[in-house]
């Protein structure tokens, strides 16, 4: 039985609520269950030197977590002057997911910054962002298009991602915290619309697992990025 | 005129939403009008390495804002790694405006943090900030106080801060980001319910000031503390 | 056809050296091919501070690439300040392979930190790493085994550890830096000798991919782990 | 009474010694009592990144503490990796205080930057470094006018600073250590030869206080201002 | 000829002003014609952790150049962030040549941290600081043996260092700035009272030298070195 | 007697093998004895800003440890975020060494960077880096005579260094761990083929020396680099 008394290919409650915050071009709070993250999008008329010149535009993240957002206080990665490694490997999860749905050409020169910063965790928070950063692209997106800025969506489809592990010895979906913390192994599915794959990764955090269990974990995401998909397109209705 | 509409002694809307996320013993989502900033108090059992068993408690605060939290997008400091020398200014005025309040005896060998993120900026994040925080640390000392760690309410009263400047001429209260950008001076005071002052600062920006504009700029913050104190009160009962 | 007129399911020549280093408990000089890792094992009698007291050993990995290890020379990190958050996202990785073999109450209070520095990059560097890191902790314990400090192997089993892509549209065994480069796709896959796998990552890089191609690539690391744990255990005997 | 047996209205002996170093454009060894700070004005023909190309000047601060100024020794910030936040909040004051008396258009595209080191301390840092900076800005911009590359002086007039406190229930002028370490309430004052306020700050330590003890402040802060004055003319003749 | 006019075996003047600031154990301002150099001695009844509880002492130093110690402004290292390596070059040069004339077993576990901060650089500012650190050292070790903490004298003997080079073909000694920049070679020497080295160096700028330049540098800085231990006698009595 | 048996004036085994990795323009492991160090010359086809436009090129050196290369572990300076002033002081001498021979005029504008990095340490690191980075220049700078890049060798002569120290009473040549860390005083001298100096430094660590010593070490470090000057002829050929 789960923690929560949730079925194992049940997800929390999907909530994504747009224009959270006012200033920037797209703005929700994403919330899986208790999970809280306000994902803001942020675009801005210049590439990374990389790309200058380039005619392709790019797509990137940050992470962060409020000190409190967690069940004992955190340190503040800006006191401490460095963002830990967990950080940063989230955030380049999140810029990966987000960049494999978007035509880069299509975009033009332009850079949109997808800050995601979790205010209250309960697992899943960077699933959570990928979820919400999409629904963040797309309404900065639509503003390009709005504006007559740009005349071609680069947005080629959704991207959805979601948590799944083996608690207990039962494959679940959608991990929150209790479960997270005593799972044999867990991963983060990052799917497409049409049902494929821009990122999977399982790990084994107290027993390994074999081939049957790391298929079953990804049909129990694509089930789970099925409500996203739904959810998202609520949002930018 | 202000751009807002508002009379010279006009206050923004003051919105105090306690309880805004489940983990810390205190938390509220503060509005001066579009300026939200999220506060958390978080109670540790310790205290900074000066006082041990000195048989006192401390009080801090640390000060952040989202990096879209404004019109343009800032960069992270956690990213930069460091906190910029405003940050560090805000955090410092915000701990010692609510340690004003407290009797640090009667809190005995207990820490608590002010985590105060500016989800949304619009002027005076850092007046809200300890506005909020005092809501915030009323709710996590009440923790103490139900469960009988404490017998002796510590706080001895309520504290509000609030912004005043001289905008094109004339004193005005609870300055928003327009004004704030254009004022000749601005100020911020810390007034305590019993009418004391536990912070005053004025600063010329674009024109010094002179005594009488001194003291209308604190005249003016009686007037928007008065309002605050109201708007705690409904807060936390 | 692969650059290097390999079969698809073709690993590169694996040399193991061990004893490479004379200082460390273990150390090898793992290749694939013309990537070149040095790894070594040191053994401390102390663990880190949320392990204390609690019986149990740890596992840890640090990861660093000489400047000129690759094509065009990259900045030190020790002289820029700040590990990247590719080197942390490699050197959490290499932690977790190993700590999944790697039974924790039988190595008792003492650490093993496995230092993997890449002398020559070809691709695979952290797949290389593992795998030579599993050398290199074996040695250490040996080490522990003969000196009667331990009775009994705290290793469990082998764990490897190799890449495979999705190179011109063919799935594709161990990708050497050309193919890395250009790759549709790519993972990394981490397997135990009894077919378990501890940990599977698999990234879109210019092209999703679907589940009949994550579980081909999941296929070709059997092939290639197969051969990596015959080259461990050459090393080891 | 006061440790130093002072009147309440007393300020300490006022020394300002230019020319104290021979390199700068303008340097001063200025000493309020046992509180020594040199101070040097650096002149370069160029102006921060955001305001290149406005015809306008910057002038601006840094501070620091030598480690042994102080009654025990300090660590040192440059050792350390970071100034404090006091540091930054004090180099802040000092450079919107001279930026309070210089014309920005008049001084042409043209730094002047004022190192204040303090040799030693005892009380009053920040404010003794104001007045002297005033001097060592002088100067530097007499060479300007000196050597024509300023025909028309872009300083306005005089601006010094002084602290003033609660001490024992008495307003003092101009705190030493000792009065400074236990005073109930602290303040600083920027004020200008024609008694505009460039900045006011009072600071409860120990007591919150009334809006009368304010204003005996900024009065008290009038006496010493007009003292350092005085001293600043003489040196600067 | 030398810039300065002076002889190639003549130093500049050395000024060594005892007790020039007040809450350091001891103090001097050492002069070596424009450099000034201000070095503070520190005591503390406690030694680094590598020597707890051995019994013996420690003595180090720090060294720092104010901004504008120079004749263009350098940066401030606080605010960069971290010292340069000739800055730690210096540093450990400075703590090595002390501690040669130091018995730490005599000295008893305390630390003298010796800081040597330049006011006004002209050339020579490493080999002034030690030889001005000699005199502020034993100024805090007498207030060790006048209170009686001490009963024998730890420290052995004087040392004393200055710089050499070979400038326009011509070995000169104590360099000021305009030769320092210019020289062939030049090299710091720390010699102790009893003729013996504690350290010599020597640097090919724009040439190598041969054995006999060597052993001239090593000539002039005994000359050298004997005015200092004079002015270091002068200094003390 | 030393702990190798080796005579006072015998250098430990010389081993340089060139071409140990591929990518770099020159490359070699350097032994001396158990001193392993792995130098790579990187060439590159700018300058730092101080030579842009100046026809002059420039050679500079990074050096480092591996952790486990010693005894027993050390932290990772990237890690920890900053070199140690040890790594910088050694960088700086391996520079300055290599361009005591090249003729920057010669050589262009272009850059040559020699990291030195070492896998195995028994003392001599920064002795064996200098000696080996001399053939990783030379084969560098025979890439661009080779390609026509370069017409006129601006490499002069060949340079190497050697430790020698005090140890027991009795100067050795060429220091091993062992002996280091237990020498009276120890040097590291840096000549020419030609027999000038490059760099001459000797320090007292535990007693100071006389002139007499100081020569003897000279002479035992021309008879070393002697043989090194035939090990680099060796590995060029």
């Amino acid at each position: 039985m789960r923690p929560s008394g949730r079925a194992p290919d049940q997800m929390r409650a999907i909530t994504i609520e747009p224009n959270f915050t006012r200033h920037a071009e797209g703005s929700v709070l994403v919330g899986f269950g208790d999970t809280k993250v306000l994902v803001t999008a942020s675009l801005e008329e210049r590439v990374p030197p990389f790309l200058r010149g380039k005619g392709e535009g790019w797509v990137t993240a940050e992470y962060g977590m409020l000190p409190r957002a967690t069940h004992t206080r955190g340190s503040r990665e800006a006191a401490k002057g460095k963002q830990s490694g967990r950080t940063q490997e989230i955030q380049r999860l999140i810029g990966r997911s987000l960049r494999s749905v978007v035509d880069m050409k299509l975009l033009g020169e332009r850079q949109i910054t997808l800050d995601c910063d979790v205010l209250q965790a309960d697992g899943g928070t960077r699933t959570a962002a990928i979820s919400g950063a999409w629904v963040a692209l797309r309404l900065a997106v639509n503003t390009l298009l709005t504006s007559g800025k740009l005349t071609v969506d680069p947005i080629r489809q959704k991207v959805a991602a979601v948590s799944c592990g083996i608690y207990q010895g039962t494959p679940v979906l959608d991990l929150d915290y209790l479960e997270d913390s005593a799972a044999d192994a867990d991963g983060n599915f990052v799917l497409l619309e049409n049902g494929n794959i821009a990122e999977a990764q399982a790990t084994a955090e107290h027993a390994t697992y074999d081939e049957e269990a790391l298929l079953r974990l990804l049909r129990l995401a694509r089930i789970g990025c099925t409500e996203i998909f739904a959810a998202q397109d609520r949002a930018v209705r």
